[in-house]
């Protein structure tokens, strides 16, 4: 039997491709901040990357995987070496589920940019890797109570985005808005990114990994069914992000009267974290519509969260990740082909992705939030004020991005 | 048999890399022009690859692989979500051919850059992934004329490439070339780009993707003779790609004194488009010769399209996808380890090519002309000069790259 | 037997992979040097490649590879065109080598940037493929004295990074430092980088390339142990690579209190190079101990070299790829579960690895310093002080990189 080859290397190759996301997230951060900033955005992403990694080995992945307890939380085998094989090797799972760790982790340091001190951000990324990603995880992914429900999120619009876009809107809240970002009569003002090109080349890259995160999520390739069901995560995937990069570029042409690059770019990841959940079960054309919502939704959130909310997010991540994410969860209850709303499958579907993705938002929120308040109080959430205005990269790690 | 999951992956992962090559086109366009267009550039870039992946699910799929008509053209099964199996899944092949047909597209933003309507490139993007690129692919891969008569364009210098850039000459003839290039006596200014490093990094992710372009168009890789053949494929495509690099910076040493990276960076496309056309039927030595032919042609023909025919195309795009793809399929006829002159084949398989190479340029160009000439007559082509001289980022799209 | 098919994709995608760490090293190399010397290290990257693909195949593969003669060298098959099979065909295996062979050579442009003639860079990058790398490289891979010997160096920390980087500090030591890198009384001065964006993007780059790296030297996927295999060094790989990140942030923080990111990322590195020799029979958590081991020592090295032997080596690429390979490579003999010190094998291999990773110094180093004295007295290593100053993108290739 050959499927264990085949089936290993397309998780560890859609494994690549994710760590790569890496890249196409700093890209996008440093992108569309300031440059004054961007070393310490990279060195976010490195250290949260790095000490995910090593935090996810050590329990982690076993908080997400290991035996139920009683549907909240799984346990045991820490820091396995285990070449046990289930499907494909466990250390091919293990670095699959490493990368989907690190990933929601870096969600959250766009949306507390060019503010947030560096120690409290080493601090929050070991948590949110070591506890609030792997619980949450596990009510869906591990055998929890979510998934005992029957509620679908086949690649992580909720597991990994909305998780990620959720603590960072409490991020957001705690740490406040950047300096000038809202004058003194509570308007909101434009901080515009200082590299739109590494921007693009962020979403590129991004839509390049997500091919590996979501066809890479079926965590089989071999025979007839699995070679289908990737092909079609393939098509869907991509229809989503072009119809999502579509619509907020055409709601941005009719809104501001001209077709911004930096909206057309996150309609693109708007429509890639929407069909996350459901890539698997839409059809085609639903996925155009599911990209289409979300990138139509992203417009509107981006300008809500900015202008209304006056919470300050300079990458749009809460709009990007957590709304598009939600969105997209909830549309399976939809378009899902079997129980979906719209395939004459009744509420049920709908109910159980609406409770899922309230049930996340509330665990990722509230917990993001106690420990954003708690660094808050004891290390200090946030740089001087005379820190932020000089840049982090200086006052923060004594170097420059351009000389 | 476990060959539908080998083959399945295979198809797959050569489509994300043709798909990231999306990346590389933006990455050497922004690099090759000017800051002030570069948004402009990359709008177009996501664009095309947006409204073509849509447009191709639509109806140009069909039109290049549905049931033969004629041989000129294909029909049925538009907008599909079929399930079924021929070698690989059906979408594994749609999601491939859509990332081929957007690259047609993208290949002409560049030679059009900097002084062209984004309204115009919008509209005439849909109807090259919607008409003029499936037609004349479905001569040569659809089952049509050209495939009758034993055209060889294994990954398609033609198909794609030459095609892209037939239209792009006539766009740069239609669009007229940019304000200052050309002095009131017609002689032709240097109007550097202005990151090379971006054109530097674009060149090795298009490298990069083209392992998949052409290896990936084997559409299988299991069995010996699969095996066998995407092994030299890679080996070929990557001396082709070498010996061009090598040849343009060797001739530009010579011609200009000094060894040019935007030259060489060119030559090394040119090297990987002149070779895909035979890149499974020609030997490593051949495929070397391939390479340093259009290489050197590279450096010639960048200087005849820009200074006797001055017509403005400022990535050399014309030079890099038209002349070396046609090169590069004629070639064929002459290094083709069967059928090919010098290795006794005689010149039915040289002819064949050449009327293959020919036909396209008709077809490609003398369509893309008339469509220029139509959007020019309706919504116009051009942007005024006070635009042209603001920069197209501004005025069509209320952003700038850098800040 | 579908292996071969699943085996060649495996070390195929591997090979598409390292590749593209041609980019990454491109970018680190600008990064970290000086905007006005970038075109002449792209268009070194892109010659080393470039040549170097040609001499492999000409003669470099059947050196490392031929028939053993004497335990020393390799011979036989030339220029083949070879479609024989042993595991995967043969031209699987000359592509992956090839790519191997180009990053011995690329690692030395960085360490002698900023002041090398580029015509002396070509020569040398012509040797090192040709002879240096190949011979030292039969020694251990292709069935020479080292392996006869038990010397365990699975992907390369010594045989493709301590040999380019030896030969690199061959090379700085004769080309002599930066004007203005070391004061008149031998105090060494900061020249920082001129885009670390470009930088950090590079070690992302290298660090997905590196998974090909790793676990493409397993050259064969299927069958449970394969899967077991390329798994566990998916798994160390990255482990090595986030402990090298974290121990060199730590470093950095505690010695210049700030955590920085140019360190940051060679710590990356440094760990990326430490693993490729034990990546396969090193358990995950040896991995992390080597990674931070090479972490600390790459802190420790590049001050060392900089500041007390006061060699000038822009990029740090003797400390990373030498140091750290070197160390990576001895610790195998304490921490390989079968055979090292540490798990009961006593010293037989940790001497074997000594022997070895010195008899490679001797080797590189001396065959390096060797040939840049050559070339030194004949068509001269250096650039003059009046073009160093002017930069070299200029004076040796007319061209600047921003515009």
């Amino acid at each position: 039997m050959e499927n264990i080859g085949i089936d290993t290397i397309w998780v560890l190759i859609a494994a690549a491709l994710v760590m790569l996301m890496q890249a196409g997230f700093s890209l996008v951060e440093i992108g569309l901040t300031r440059a004054k900033n961007s070393i310490n955005i990279l060195m976010k992403n490195f250290v949260d990357f790095s000490a995910g990694s090593i935090i996810f080995w050590f329990f982690g992945f076993s908080l997400m995987f290991g035996e139920d307890v009683a549907g909240f939380i799984g346990f045991g085998d820490f820091m396995s070496d285990s070449n046990a094989i289930d499907g494909i090797p466990f250390k091919a799972s293990l670095i699959f589920q490493t990368v989907f760790a690190a990933t929601a982790a870096t969600i959250v340091s766009g949306a507390i940019a060019e503010r947030t001190k560096f120690s409290a951000y080493l601090i929050f990324s070991i948590i949110i890797t070591a506890f609030i990603y792997p619980i949450s995880g596990h009510w869906i992914w591990g055998g929890g109570w979510l998934s005992e429900m029957g509620f679908h999120d086949f690649a992580g619009s909720t597991v990994v985005h909305s998780v990620g876009a959720w603590v960072a809107l409490a991020g957001a809240i705690v740490v406040g808005p950047r300096i000038g970002k809202y004058s003194s009569t509570g308007k909101s003002r434009v901080i515009p990114g200082h590299n739109l090109a590494f921007g693009a080349l962020g979403v590129f890259i991004l839509w390049f990994g997500w091919f590996g995160f979501n066809a890479g999520s079926q965590l089989a390739a071999s025979g007839e069914d699995n070679a289908i069901a990737i092909s079609h995560i393939f098509v869907t995937t991509n229809l989503s992000a072009v119809a999502g990069a579509m619509a907020a570029m055409i709601i941005s042409w009719i809104r501001y009267k001209k077709p911004a690059l930096s909206i057309t770019m996150n309609g693109a990841l708007a429509g890639l974290v929407g069909i996350t959940a459901g890539c698997d079960i839409v059809s085609p054309g639903s996925a155009l519509i599911i990209g289409a919502v979300a990138g139509t939704f992203l417009v509107l959130a981006v300008e809500f969260i900015d202008q209304k909310l006056k919470i300050d997010d300079p990458v749009g991540a809460v709009a990007v990740h957590g709304i598009s994410g939600a969105l997209g969860t909830i549309m399976v209850g939809l378009f899902a082909t079997e129980g979906g709303l719209f395939y004459g499958g009744g509420t049920a579907l709908l109910t159980t992705q609406i409770i899922g993705v309230v049930a996340v938002f509330l665990w990722a929120f509230i917990m993001g939030f106690l420990l954003f308040k708690l660094i808050k109080i004891t290390v200090g959430v946030r740089v001087s004020s005379s820190e932020e205005q000089k840049g982090l990269d200086i006052t923060e790690h004594g170097e420059e991005i351009y000389n």
